[in-house]
């Protein structure tokens, strides 16, 4: 029987204890993908429990509370920070095999030295234990002690970045801070808010948005901008991927979705494929790569949407068809000769082998050209993140892999890297034990620096 | 090497065999969805022999001889009981890997005290030992040898349930034995047996069914009726799950559909949701759970199902959309403000994670309100049961799951709880000893409890 | 640890071991799926060198390749031979746990007695020292040393199948080599080349193929003529699988495709249909079995199509719905009486289910009549093997499965027959030591048997 997650954890042979402890554990972090806000960075935010730290804006923990019965007062209500920590003690207590169980204690063990499992029991003491702690948690106090060499925050195309900015010219800060551009409201042509936001883009750009040719316009615009300030990735979430109907008239639709009018969906799916396949030119021309988000529904339950808005722990994943509409989305991009590096990145782990296999389909000119994305949110377990890496060494090379984001909205979340680069070090020393791959240290060496840091550096610089 | 299916039987850790002894194996069993008939437990049925016992109407069995080329004859014709033992037996004792030979052997080891494999060589032998034991096999034997609980039986809304009442009043037989509402009749609405149906449930009720109101009345005085006799949980097969057109005029479906005229797939689409989402207010008005099977594709070979009928192993799993209907159903019960506590069972298991996903969505109110159920019909198997509980743990809580059940037409499959409890250890030793979860024996034999037997009589008891 | 790729290669257990020692590896090889040209075969082709040999057509490595960022110049283009082997070592040597590091070595040590792992700085001298080895590595040599007993070729229907013809009147070349009825260009209607292809097929049969019904008339003759020259299997690739519409005039949209006229998509899927259920009533007819290739989409990249045309690493798994469709067509086949013997293969493997389910529902006549065949492609892996065989064992008979087919373009390809035999025995292996099978040698030795070799003998022998 093994420790409860001493140093071996999860590093099941010696070949991925001497990986892990040798190469994966020493590399810094290229946090490439991650919901931070530049402000907090910038204001160096400090946390008044570990409460506000833990559970102020983690629905990954309030599903599983809402699935134990927790009532919603003591999850995103009005009970106090020890009742809420008492409540989420208890249930991930016994959140056997969750990921929940398994981030918490790498946190705690990490970041508060506590290496003792939380339970009903002690939660009462390891909550003042642990609100000892909090106060020298600050925002740059985490990224520092975790050794994140750059952050690439999300942001929408009409932001100022201004703390990006600020952050650039303090000098007493190392990691770079990065915006990612992210112009979903773009693509979103039948909310409600589509016309207000491209008033506020008119704003920012400072010409009218009236047309679809100044709505390019005004993107393209705001790519330069958001270049300028270091960016070197955009972001989308395809829900889903959208089949283009190239006979649509697209300058009309955006005058009909501008007043509000109905929009058919035909319509809605070929202004979104066109307008992705525009935006590729702008990001290619920077050398960005993209980043394309498949497979999420949100928003499942009406009533807790309209009760407490969207990212409150009511999305999951879809199950629509992407395998043609991808192709012909990153073929035309292909064509017309920009198809920029682009991330694939897979929420329906049903689908993985379709992102897998097409991801080759596209390979070329830059090693690693079209990744195959780490595990994704409701995957970002041990077996999801083992399922992701099985399935692309098989279709292609964990060698060019760019490896793992936190795509977290939480300073503590940097221990996912650790979690992730242990299932690494022990996939490739199982492989290795089992007699499958020779037993080179320098080659195993290499390939688990490349994964753990150095491909997304290379990746992420502008080519 | 360890003995074939001794005590150890998929125990692999020293962790699961305690888990498994000084917990899992003690706990009654809870049978809350199976297809037995109250008749044959009243009447304690026996059977004639194994044959009729083991392949009397066990099509799993019968796919697997069709598979070996065994004659039709040897499986639903008219060979002796003894040509149809040695056919089986032969298929059997090749058939590496599949559950029909885990199940067969645990039965044999169970309830014969068999405890060699059968093989074509002492087929002969078996049988006649076999049989000597069966007329000891009675109906009420085996439940209460198998300590069980209480039953769901599955019926139809017209049942009169006059066995069920019977069974209540005979203060003999301590198993509870009760109804499950199944009003599958009333949604498909294309069937032949539509007229037939509502003319049968106008008798019952005792007004004329002429109407969708009628319809809808008729429905919740049954759903009162079933109440009446202890029924706390319904059942549906969705296939697949309708999606809702709210422009349809449902009365008009109805009266085309009595009067056996086309009816357009959105209408019968539109009819089929309305319908599930006002029987759900009937359920939750009562406490009672659904259960919703999801995936399911029937009667796959024309030939076969004109010769032989429904349920004779001509059935397989669909790959229909199912996230975003789904998820519609669901909320609109729960905006209604009727949501009641629903199980929600996967046969394509690659929509495992999309059910899972669906779960928590929804959750709120009581622990573990929505259910993602137990490995159904083509996944009850090692493998199976394993995906389903990794899924489940990795999605949510463990600790709420409502555990196995048998969906059996056999009074021998009370087996399979065992089959699923070793299951259940051996994953939970597994990941205790590879230092994932703490090795505190209290939490986990909690844990053990609960999923075997605690939590399913607390979910299937009337709020 | 185990040492690298040595004589108990993926064999985890001394079960295992003894199974593949005694049984596994002694059997000869029956190829009966393969796109070897029976050309090379008479002429006894070979090459000049090792990367004509490896690399001149496997668009495995070069898709391996480019995701590296090799130019397309060494890989496709005019480096040297030298070149383009280096850019593989480099890559390849890097490829943990892709299948191409496995079958690359396997080659290495059965073809040219290397053992060494092939590396950036070994790649010239093993370059060197496989030139060597190559001239006498020729087509009828391979064959013979990798003791293959029969070949089933991929032809269209207007083959003159000439190299067949001879190969049977060969009498020193004991391999049989049988061609396969692969009529892909007849169900392609609306590709360019469809009215040309029906004028050579007219040519073949010697009369004009103008209508529908001559079309049905002319595939006839040459599926009688394929049957003389011994051929037992056709072959189709569904993409995807089509819907029926029985109300379409198919002479009509017969005349329109040959007319190169535009066909609607439901009117295209009535003619592949009825077409599919015609030529069935063929092959059965014959005896022979048909194969259905399932999942694939290809040519995803528009300007390497254009560029370098089909076949060429630029294809990938598709995710349409196939169960209904699926179980329509071979409904349809067995309810006219002439649903052959069928073999179905997936490619994507989150449906590896769906074909696994529906075999037995066809189940009937012949043992093993409806397969669920081997991993396919991107599946040709150590995870998709074994994934592969784990759900044939859940939902059916191991041991009526028919096995392992090379489907490749080359000679070196049997070395996979190897790899699917020690996962198979390494899964027995496990089952058998985990207690779950008896370990009885003389039945698992009897399946093994009957897995790699004895059961295709059997399906494809006419009936």
């Amino acid at each position: 029987m093994k420790k409860f997650m001493d140093d071996k954890y999860l590093l099941s042979t010696k070949t991925a204890r001497v990986l892990y402890r040798e190469f994966a554990a020493g590399n810094p972090i290229f946090d490439f993908h991650c919901h931070l806000d530049a402000k907090d960075i910038y204001e160096d935010k400090t946390y008044r429990s570990v409460t506000e730290l833990w559970l102020g804006g983690d629905h990954y923990k309030w599903r599983l509370m809402r699935e134990a019965g927790v009532p919603e007062e003591k999850i995103t209500g009005d009970a106090s920070d020890l009742e809420k920590f008492r409540a989420f003690a208890k249930v991930c207590s016994r959140a056997i095999g969750n990921p929940i169980y398994a981030w918490t204690h790498l946190e705690m063990q990490r970041y508060f030295g506590i290496r003792e499992p939380l339970t009903e029991e002690n939660a009462d003491r390891l909550f003042n234990l642990m609100n000892e702690k909090v106060p020298s948690l600050s925002a740059r106090t985490l990224i520092r002690d975790s050794h994140v060499s750059a952050i690439c925050t999300t942001d929408d195309p009409t932001s100022d970045l201004s703390y990006h900015v600020a952050l650039a010219k303090d000098e007493t800060f190392k990691t770079r801070v990065l915006p990612t551009f992210r112009p979903d409201a773009a693509l979103k042509l039948t909310a409600p808010g589509f016309a207000a936001w491209l008033s506020k883009l008119a704003e920012k750009v400072g010409f009218p948005v009236d047309s679809y040719g100044d709505l390019k316009r005004a993107l393209a615009a705001r790519v330069d901008f958001f270049d300028e300030v270091g960016c070197v990735v955009s972001d989308h979430s395809l829900e889903p991927v959208p089949y283009a109907d190239e006979s649509v008239n697209l300058d009309e639709v955006f005058r009909k979705a501008k007043a509000q009018q109905p929009v058919f969906q035909a319509e809605a799916d070929a202004y979104r494929f066109d307008l992705l396949v525009f935006l590729s030119a702008e990001y290619e021309k920077h050398g960005w790569a993209q980043q394309l988000h498949i497979g999420a529904q949100r928003n499942n339950s009406q009533i807790n949407f309209e009760k407490l808005g969207p990212d409150t722990g009511f999305d999951t994943l879809g199950d629509d068809k992407i395998a043609a509409p991808l192709s012909a989305l990153l073929s035309k991009e292909q064509k017309e000769g920009h198809l920029p590096k682009t991330v694939l990145y897979c929420l329906n782990p049903a689908q993985n082998e379709v992102l897998a296999g097409l991801m080759n389909c596209f390979a070329g000119d830059v090693p690693g050209k079209i990744q195959y994305g780490a595990a994704w949110w409701f995957n970002d377990t041990k077996e999801g993140i083992s399922r992701q890496l099985d399935t692309l060494m098989q279709f292609g090379l964990l060698s060019e892999f760019i490896g793992m984001l936190t795509d977290s909205r939480s300073f503590l979340s940097y221990a996912r890297h650790e979690y992730f680069r242990r299932i690494l070090c022990d996939k490739i020393g199982a492989l290795v034990e089992n007699g499958e791959f020779p037993n080179d240290k320098q080659t195993l060496g290499a390939i688990v620096n490349a994964v753990c840091y150095q491909n997304a550096c290379r990746y992420f610089r502008k080519a």
